[in-house]
C-alpha cells in the first residue's frame, strides 16, 4: 500500500492512518509517497500519484487524501485499474491516472456517519485495509462514475518547429515541469508520446532544442544541469520523461518568472 | 511498536532509533506517529499520544522520546496496561493515559551508564525491543510508581448551559484542540463524556451551541469547516471528539489571540 | 536496507526509491536514516553514515544519494565490507566508512543510460535492491577502487595538555560535532580512540577538562546539558563518543562564532 497526503508529519494523522491500516491488514507494506502534497492542492496530488505510480510495485493500494472539501457533499471512492487502485476523495485527484490507465472501475464508499471531519481515518483507511485483505471492490459499495476530472493540461504539435504546453508543477526544489512529454530519446530522434493522450505519437529532430518560455527568452535543451553554468536557466528531459525548466544550483520557480499554466514551447531549430 | 519522539526527521537520531529496534526485534513492525513533537514539550507530547494510542493496533509498544531532562536525575519507565506498554521517561509523557486507562503496572529501567544524552538510543529503544520479542516486564527492572503526573486539564460543567474547558492542544494546522469532551452526538442531544474522567457522564441539548471565548465573543459550533465562509472562526467537534476551535482555511492559533491554558466555555443555548 | 539522501520527504522521489526497492525486494525491511542531508552535501553525509551504521543491523545495505554531480562523469559504486554494503556516487560519500573499516571491495555499477537525472530510482535503487535478494557484488559491474576520498579530519594530540581537533558536523539542534574522539571516559581516566584511526590510542586525565575555543574562550567539558545554566555554552562527549559543542536549551550555531573547519582544542588541565 501507498500513502499520498497533505498531513505533513508534524502532527499525529499520518500516524494514526498507518496504525488504522497496521489493525486492520497487519502484514501490509507501507510506502510513503509523500505527506507535504500543498495543502488541498488536489492538481499537484493528481500529478504527483501521476508521476510516482509507475515504480510502485504492480497491485499497490493507494491511500490517496487531499481533501479541501472534507464533510461537504463530495463522494469518497474506490477506483479500480487492472495495476492499481485508489481509494480516496472524488475531486479529480485521479484524473491524471483516467487519462493514462483509462476507465477505472469505481464505487462509492459507503459513509458510515461517524466523523465530519477525519474520512481519512474513518472511511478511507478502512476500505484501503480491506482491500488489501481481499475484500472485493463491490463489497464496499455501489458502482459509480467519477464526478469530478481535472482538465488534461495542454500538449499540442502547432507547428513541425513548435510544441506548445504549460507548466503543470513545481518540485520542491524549484524545478518547474511542463506538460511537454512524454520525451524517449532515440538516436537523432525524439519520440514524442503524450503523457495523457492529447494527441497521437510524433517524432522530433533531436538537435539544437530550446524551451521558449512566455516573454520570448529561450533556454537551451541540455543533458543536465551542470551543462550550463552556476546559477543559469536550462531546460531538460526531467525523470518522468516530461521537458523540465531548472536553474543549476538554483531554483527556476525563484529566479525566473513563470507560474503554474504558463505557456512553454519546445522549439526544434535544428 | 510505535514510535513518538521531538528529534525530528533532519538528523540519524530516529535512523537510529530503528536500527536498535530492528537490530533486536527484526520482525517488529514500526509506525511513526511523529518525531516533530515541539522540542522538550512533554504536555504536547501526552496529548498526542493520547489522541493516536486508541488508533493504533492493541497491544503495541510505545517508544516515548520526549525527554528534555536526558542525564539529569529523572529515571526512565515502562508502564504496562492491559492494551499497550509504553516506553520513556518519567517525566509526565504517560499522564493522560493513566487518566484515561488507569494506574499501570511500572518498572524502572537499568540504566547501563552508557550515555549521557542519547538515552533512546541506549535505554529505552532496546528495553522497547526486549519487551517486542517477549521479555517480561519484570525483567528489565524494579516495580516502581510513576512519579510525575501532569495536572489533569479542566473540564466542568458549571451550570446545564455552560460548560467550562481550557485550550490544551494546537494541532499543525493552527486549530485550537480544547479539553471540553468526548462530545457524542446523538440524534437531539449530546453525551459529554469526559476525556479524562473529569466528571460523571452528562447529555447536553444539541441544538443551537457556541464556544465562548475569553473576550465574550463566540463562534457557533458547526458541523465542517465549510460552513462559515472562508476566514472565519468556527467551533466544531474534531476528530478525537473534543470541541475545537479553528478558522475556515486559516489558522486559528494566528487569527484568534488564544494561547494554550486559555478558558473556554461551550454554550447551551438551544 | 537503509536509505540516506539529500531528497527531502516534500517531493515524490523517496517514496520512488521505496518503490522501486520494494518492487525488486518486495521482502526488504527499510529504515531511513534521513532524507534531510543538507543538499549536495557531501561530507555531511559521508559524516551521518559514520555515525549512524554502528547502529543499523549487521549487514545492512545503505542506499546512499547524495550526488551533486549526477549526469556527470562521476561514476556509480557498490563498496562491500564484511558488515555493510553501500550504494551510491563514488563522490567521497563512504570515505569515513573506509578510514573506520578499512578498504571495501568495490564495483563500478553498469550504467544503463536511462536517466540522466534521477540515478538513484534507474541505477542505484535497482543495484540496492539486487544485492538484498542475493545477487553477488561481481554481478553488478566491474571490478573498481574508489575514486574520491575526502580529507580525514585533524585529530591531534600535540602535548599531554592538549588535543587539537576541528569542527566537522553541526546536527539539526546547532549542536556542534568536533573531531576530537572517541573519548570513552574509564574512571580517572579518559581513553582516546582516533574515530578514523588519525592517531595511537591515548589516555588522558578525567578531570578539568575544557575545550578551547578559537578566540581564546573556554567551556567547560560536562555530563549534560543541564550542569550549565540555560543559555550557557558546554562542552560535552556526545552520543558518538566525539567532543560537542552545545548551548543547554539553544543553537551553539547560532550562539557561538563556529563554523565547519574551526579549530577546537580539548584542554586537560587537572
Amino acid at each position: 500500500m501507498a500513502l499520498l497526503t497533505d498531513f505533513g508529519t508534524q502532527g499525529i494523522y499520518v500516524g494514526v492512518l498507518k496504525g488504522v491500516l497496521s489493525t486492520l491488514a497487519p502484514r501490509a507494506n507501507l510506502i510513503d509517497i509523500s505527506h507535504d502534497v500543498p495543502r488541498g492542492d488536489v492538481q499537484a496530488a493528481a500529478f504527483m500519484l501521476w508521476q510516482a505510480s509507475p515504480y510502485l510495485p504492480p497491485n499497490t493500494i493507494y491511500l490517496c487524501v487531499v481533501d479541501p472539501g472534507v464533510g461537504s457533499a463530495r463522494r469518497g471512492v474506490a477506483a479500480k485499474w487492472d495495476t492499481q487502485i485508489c481509494v480516496g476523495p472524488d475531486n479529480g485527484f485521479f484524473s491524471y491516472l483516467v487519462s493514462r490507465d483509462g476507465t477505472p472501475e469505481v464505487i462509492e464508499l459507503w459513509d458510515p456517519q461517524v466523523s465530519s471531519t477525519f474520512h481519512g481515518r474513518d472511511i478511507f483507511a478502512p476500505a484501503a485495509a480491506q482491500l488489501a485483505s481481499g475484500t472485493a471492490l463491490n463489497d464496499l459499495g455501489p458502482p459509480v462514475e467519477l464526478e469530478i476530472l481535472l482538465p488534461v493540461p495542454r500538449l499540442e504539435s502547432v507547428s513541425s518547429e513548435v510544441v506548445e504546453g504549460e507548466v503543470v508543477h513545481q518540485d520542491p526544489f524549484g524545478n518547474l515541469i511542463t506538460s511537454i512529454g512524454i520525451l524517449h530519446p532515440e538516436g537523432s530522434q525524439i519520440r514524442l508520446a503524450p503523457w495523457l493522450g492529447q494527441e497521437p505519437e510524433s517524432f522530433l529532430a533531436a538537435q539544437d532544442l530550446a524551451a521558449g518560455l512566455p516573454g520570448g527568452d529561450e533556454l537551451p535543451l541540455v543533458r543536465t544541469f551542470d551543462d550550463v553554468a552556476e546559477g543559469e536557466g536550462l531546460a531538460y528531459i526531467g525523470s518522468s520523461g516530461l521537458l523540465e525548466i531548472g536553474v543549476n544550483r538554483g531554483s527556476a520557480a525563484q529566479t525566473l518568472d513563470l507560474k503554474l499554466g504558463a505557456q512553454v514551447q519546445l522549439l526544434i531549430k535544428g
